[in-house]
């Protein structure tokens, strides 16, 4: 059976029990943003790690190598993020192919330790050897949080409101721009800047782990179309989401008003916003909202509820029920 | 400037100053087998991370999925090893080609999960994605060990017996027999399995760990005459090594005679060993060596003695000055 045939979930569906077993005590294996493991006192160990393939997840030719090194640190910082998590080291194993140079290595490590530094995550080991083929750029990130703070995707419950904390879509705008060539103006730049250089929402992530109202949280790394199927998923849960509520950049608008594309299915599926998503208790949830806009100064956006696990995800747009064009990717099916 | 013209420890040398910066108190990253970190109590982290990657490190066609999966865990557990510490999680991230199907996969779990099973070490976490080019594996492990037992690369002095934990050569002659095609007899047999399923040292680790007398301790990966070259370094000293004296295997020194190879230039650099090698202060080293040998039922096989920083590293044979025609491989230059 081809890989193909089965895809990425069906892949992870498949080994996944052979990665639940042997649990020591306190410790959670995968099915989260990321791993825990008992720490020092009511402290948690968390550990993430991300694979970047050159032709699966990034175009050598499309993205700087500065841009590159920062964000394969930031989609595992967002992972951190996700679990209400403080990062505290990272390691870096690089597949290098023989035309890259040591000028373009150079700016790889200064844009990856630009971050490291800002986000004080001390890059502490790692590997490099020679690759054949692709660039590979494998990061394990390790954070730590407090026990009693840590988000899983497993605690949503009907009832609780579900939120965003940025606009979605940015950065699957940004990908298809750098794929058609180049960008023409400075709302085109924004979008590839988001793609290229996303932010990971740890100083979010942290606020949200500190309220108590806060049920499950993920990061959004494939679209909420994808990514909340899986807070469903472990929570036994459906969704409704309103189409016309979720956030979306003035840049991406008028971006997609001129070249054509539907606004509202890349903010659903287009992948790599790495803002984070979460349920929210209804009784709580206005108050969390405003305490949030408080502290960063910007809206916590309500996008959806959470429904009975029958329900599945359902869309609605102005009232009424409606459909997604686009379902959100698969690396091993779309390729 | 071209990665091939400054090599792999190059390439090392360059970018080490930045794994250097804004460590936290008690940490220790690159130039070691494993980072450390604090944990709980006396108690420390270790952290490992290999990245293997087809046509440099393995041959999908010379090694079966079983072999691979296993391999790919030891090699980790081997630098956990090397620090006298026990591992305790690994997480593993996958790039798969388009050729690699599920049965495949299966085996490779399968012979991952044996060995991590065997060790237990739960498998946490990792990632899984499309590779364009070569199957790429990378493994990161964590491990623990106690602060006062921790064995790293700097504290060799000169006037330190030198020992290693096992036979040297199996792997490399295993690895010439696999290139050149397929084993002829049991010795051969034997060979292919060395390289193909090597065994790390934990326990050999843990043991040595326990003698104060031990002052510095690594796992051979690339073969003696490469690896004692980064103690030296680290510990600022040189070593004399007897060529005589490295441990052979029967199967090894058969094979060798009827392939015509030079056996101890296999033994010194052939590579990827895994036992380990250790400098044992010099008035404790034979009682330790007897305890070795009472604790595991065979030698720790002693090869030379630690000199000062001057001598660098000299080989000698009946007692005179000898050379050795290859040296350990750099996975830059030699591509």
């Amino acid at each position: 059976m081809k890989l193909g045939e089965i895809g990425e979930f069906g892949l992870i569906r498949r080994f996944s029990p052979r990665f639940l077993r042997g649990l020591p005590p306190g410790a959670m294996g995968i099915g989260d943003d990321c791993a825990i493991l008992p720490w020092i006192g009511s402290r948690r160990l968390l550990v993430t790690t991300d694979m970047l393939v050159e032709g699966t997840h990034f175009l050598r030719a499309k993205i700087s190598a500065r841009d590159l090194g920062y964000k394969s640190l930031a989609v595992n910082l967002s992972d951190i993020a996700a679990m209400g998590g403080r990062p505290t080291a990272a390691f870096l194993s690089l597949g290098i192919p023989g035309d890259v140079d040591v000028a373009w290595l150079d700016s790889f490590f200064a844009g990856l330790q630009g971050l490291a530094r800002r986000e004080r995550v001390p890059l502490l080991g790692g590997d490099t050897t020679r690759s054949s083929g692709p660039l590979v750029i494998n990061l394990a990130v390790l954070g730590e949080a407090k026990v009693g703070r840590i988000k899983l995707r497993s605690g949503a419950r009907p009832g609780d409101a579900i939120y965003v904390t940025g606009p979605l879509g940015d950065s699957g705008g940004g990908l298809r721009i750098i794929l058609a060539g180049r960008p023409r103006n400075r709302d085109e730049a924004a979008l590839v800047r988001s793609h290229s250089r996303p932010r990971a929402h740890l100083a979010e992530g942290a606020w949200l782990a500190g309220r108590a109202a806060v049920m499950a949280m993920m990061d959004v790394s494939d679209g909420i179309d994808s990514d909340l199927r899986r807070i469903m998923e472990r929570s036994g849960c459906g969704a409704a989401v309103d189409l016309d509520a979720l956030p979306v950049s003035g840049p991406l608008r008028r971006t997609a008003l001129r070249r054509g594309w539907k606004v509202r299915e890349l903010a659903a599926a287009g992948g790599e916003d790495y803002c984070l998503l979460a349920a929210v208790r209804k009784d709580r949830a206005a108050a969390v909202a405003r305490g949030f806009a408080r502290a960063f100064s910007r809206p916590l956006v309500r996008i959806g509820t959470v429904t009975r696990a029958g329900d599945g995800l359902r869309y609605f747009s102005g009232g009424e029920r409606a459909e997604l064009a686009r379902r959100g990717f698969d690396h091993f099916k779309r390729g």
